[in-house]
């Protein structure tokens, strides 16, 4: 019955995460590099430091953040075409990298960045579903990465981080709504919704889409409900990540 | 006071859509052409049917509805570049189209369609917020005329629309939870929201962004109730708009 | 008998041009936008005044004049691709708009306009043959109304114009020659010419084409009579239309 | 005074020709190789015949002949970006190319040359003014020898040219009409003319267009007659280019 | 002296090969699936098996093995721009995806593939010199691992492949040979080159390029001497990869 | 017997070069224009002088040499596609044109050359084997002439050019090592490899492929040593070509 918590294919009950792992210094150029996976989706978030602002913020004194995202041709189940063999990026992942863009500078306080931007990369080496849900979790720790080793270099003189941001996937499966959906739920689900939060509890987006029939109001309030709870850990999560240097 | 309904810019009340139009046969090759006007935001929605259908779909039986945006370069305040000149489509009208054709297909049964396209073309001559959410509403009624046509001519067993789809943005503006935003407002607001509804009332999309401080909960419950009342409204003049031949 | 002016479809004499509409200030924000229709063709033409000039006008004293062209997808009878979505524009889209600046800059005296830039850009709503030309007709006036707000701010010295520009085709079908070419009549014509002329009759340009037998000099005399003819009465349209503020 | 042939830089009559010269299998592979000197424009047509038509004319028994056209980047006296680095053909070139497809299908009977295409290529190797109209005046000798090729394997029922084919550029120099214009002449003029005739002397193509101040009538008058005798001494040429095998 | 193997930045022997790590599965759904480290150099290499050849081996009753090679933007010191986002690939990735490609199809017999194609996608997550001879070794074992998948499927008669492949770069620096050059290596020296080999000692590719002094034939033979030797380890370690299942 | 030079398709002696043919001042316009002929294959080769340098050279008092490369469509036995119809150059194309501007920066000293560039640009006109090589060795020639023209403009202090260069191509064919390929036996041969040498004998580039079997490392050098023949024959050419003004 759709009211009570029930099982999923790996055995987890409709309220609980993936397995969630946050290594840091993952590769060793980059300011902040963090694998997170949630499961088996496996993202590589890098955070840049570049001492330069796009056109729009020259003189203003404000720095800038923004993302990229793409996805390794094979980090799908069956191959998907290299974008930069097709020499575009397709709508998917542009609608993402704008999103992830949106979330990181919703917790960022530009002015006490400093006229720089941290260029985030969030690329996908295995995907299972919410891929933009986990990126935007792994880039944060990533951007704290990059802003302690402004910190370091005495290149800041305030801390330009107001709050932790995280985000997952809420959907109604079969009627079941349930928390951090993986692919093969994912693609049956009647409705998808990704949430962003801060730290604080602030809502920073939410996408719901009916894949399926239309929601009612009712749904989305028990989706928020299991994202809300779901961020919480993800927060908490990125924290202890974070604990040590 | 947030509380009460406070007047705009425009003298219209916090709760009240902007003068609403819906022009049909607006142009005359097109299968559905409808001039939608949300206050002075303009846009000319088309509705061609191609006896074609996309790879995925041959021999299916099942029909396609799709989607493109554009603006004219002269639509804004300032110009802003010709998308087909620079040869690329932005990452933002990526967005839309893909929003307006999801939105469109959710209330189409593709099998009843037949293996024919729908194509929607939306092309913003006048621009003044709510774009996107006037292009769904409009491209809904060209759309019908669309399978009118192919009624008409024979061409359908079945009426391939199960409901009415119509769109509307909200926002926090200064405190204030506001229907319909025009582009001064859109440009102030803390928290903006765009919402795709059925006739019946379903939710089919929910698009909540913070563009300056984090929303909360009851903050999203109070757009959506003005957004649900707002686009029974909109449903209402789809009807009337529909009533004659 | 070719001699006599014969009536064509609409009930048109050969020497008539079609219904003419000139409407300015038909979208708000641009500095001159005029709706003009030559019968069922429909454009758009606006002109935006941008203070910056392109690099090999820069540090000149002169401004500079140019133009762009686009047709919306389904402005035509079946749906012609949109040119962002391919990520180019045609050769007949390019040659368009080259002929257009290159009409407007005719008349135009670029040391009076300053250092900047006359944008224009005609988008065709809807197409029944004799877009270019209707473009010209109309992207002249739209430039008055942009040169009248630069003067209105005191940003222009002297005036600029040097004289009026518009723009008919002619062609022969049938072996009668006809003045302004509907849909029908273009794609049945042996020779199509367009021809672009001063108020004062010098000719700007001359583009004629056989499209099936070759022409013979006695005909090009008699299309260019027609054209001389159908010019007068546009220019007279022109003025009509800009008496008024 | 104007009425008078007068000297030029290179010491020819207004009405005179630059040294001309067709050389037939100037390369190996093609079916048709020209090269086409009008003076110091060097120009290098290839006729290529493929077995195949666009998908527009498959199935119809008729053939196709099109044309593309390029520069080398140092064809000219400042080299110029080369079209393939930047990754678009110009608006120039685009015109140019459709133009000598045009002029080229004029003369062809394209049901006669059977479901396959005559590729013409025109390269410039040296510039030096009037190079689409050596284009059109070589490609005719390639098209030719492209005939003569499929003749001789047997691939023709009917000879498919009902007419040769040439061009040539007349301008107003300082209020003296000119034939042929070279590159200095070119810079220099107030208004230039491109004609394309067949060999019995119909018009194909009329380009004139005001560079400077308007023309009359009578100037392109004077224009028309000159280059009628320019292509008449052309048409000489390519027939006794073409007279041995 | 430059005659005597000496030490390096990191210790190593001139003649010493970075620590390599071939870590198969590294992903779980491609076919095959090899992270490779030589040293600090980290790159996916992954082989998908896909029911399709390129149309110029259709019918030919033969397979083709083809490859594509990217880099994340931060797997370098400083982030080099997105391929997807500039839209096109470098020349350096496309000769990287080429050599790759040739290198290995010189040990596959694609008739005994059978029309089926193997993608290799190698991709690196961290570059340090190396990535191109580390990719070409990484990919022989994702592809013999994608062969193994084929062959548990009963899709091969006969085992396709003939032979090991692996590459490796040897360079002069500061006089001295050396092999398996890291970033500092490489950015210093006089001459690089990349030598692909078979496991049974046949050369499939040499590439050896001046960066500054032009090289003698003797600093050539010292430079193969050092590259054999290091090939034959790089392939003692594939074979004992894939030693297990 | 392979260890006799054996004749080949023209005759020639395994050990011979084809014809060559070094044209200097083939076009007019360009510093230096240089048409080399390797017996069919023709190459246009230009150097052209700009006074700017790339951003990574701007204030370093360094010059710049680079190269690009095209082929002209009908150049090759059957036409193939116009690179700048298609919007992007081939992945072989760039690696030639990488090849040739790295063949010529090896004898240049950029201090010497001053803050210009010397852009080359090699255009195939006729190709049958060896199109790179034939164009390095044309570009040096080229090149040179260009040296000469700053030279006598007095924008030189110092002779900027170290050494020539030249380059060649040897294969093995049917088991015998051949040099100077053509075509026919480029298409062939179990092994190709272009040689890229100075006047003085020193190798600036090898690069050596497998196309069917692997080559031996006595191969090879059987290979290396007809290179070095051949390339002291081109650069005795190079210098006759160049003796006289």
């Amino acid at each position: 019955m759709a009211e009570q918590p029930m099982a999923r294919a790996d055995g987890r009950r409709a309220d609980a995460l993936r397995p969630l792992r946050l290594q840091r210094h993952f590769t060793k150029h980059a300011e902040g590099a963090v694998l997170v996976c949630f499961g088996d989706t496996q993202v590589l978030c890098t955070a840049s430091v570049e001492e330069k602002v796009p056109p729009f913020k020259r003189g203003s004194g404000q720095g800038w953040v923004t993302a990229e995202y793409g996805m390794l041709p094979r980090a799908t189940h069956t191959r998907s075409d290299r974008e930069a063999a097709k020499g575009k990026q397709s709508g998917r992942t542009q609608e993402i990298q704008r999103l992830i863009g949106r979330s990181l500078r919703a917790v960022f306080e530009l002015d006490k960045l400093g006229e720089r931007t941290i260029q985030i990369d969030c690329d996908v080496l295995q995907a299972d579903g919410g891929t933009r849900t986990a990126a935007i979790t792994g880039a944060y720790v990533a951007a704290v990465d990059a802003c302690r080793h402004l910190q370091r270099q005495g290149l800041l003189k305030e801390w330009p981080l107001k709050d932790a941001v995280a985000a997952i996937s809420v959907g109604i499966v079969e009627g079941v709504p349930m928390l951090d959906l993986a692919y093969v739920e994912d693609s049956a689900c009647d409705t998808d919704m990704n949430v962003v939060m801060t730290g604080k509890g602030g809502l920073i987006e939410v996408q719901g889409t009916a894949e399926g029939a239309p929601f009612s109001r009712e749904e989305m309030e028990r989706l928020l409900d299991l994202a809300q709870a779901g961020i919480q850990q993800l927060v908490q999560a990125q924290q202890e990540a974070l604990a040590h240097e």
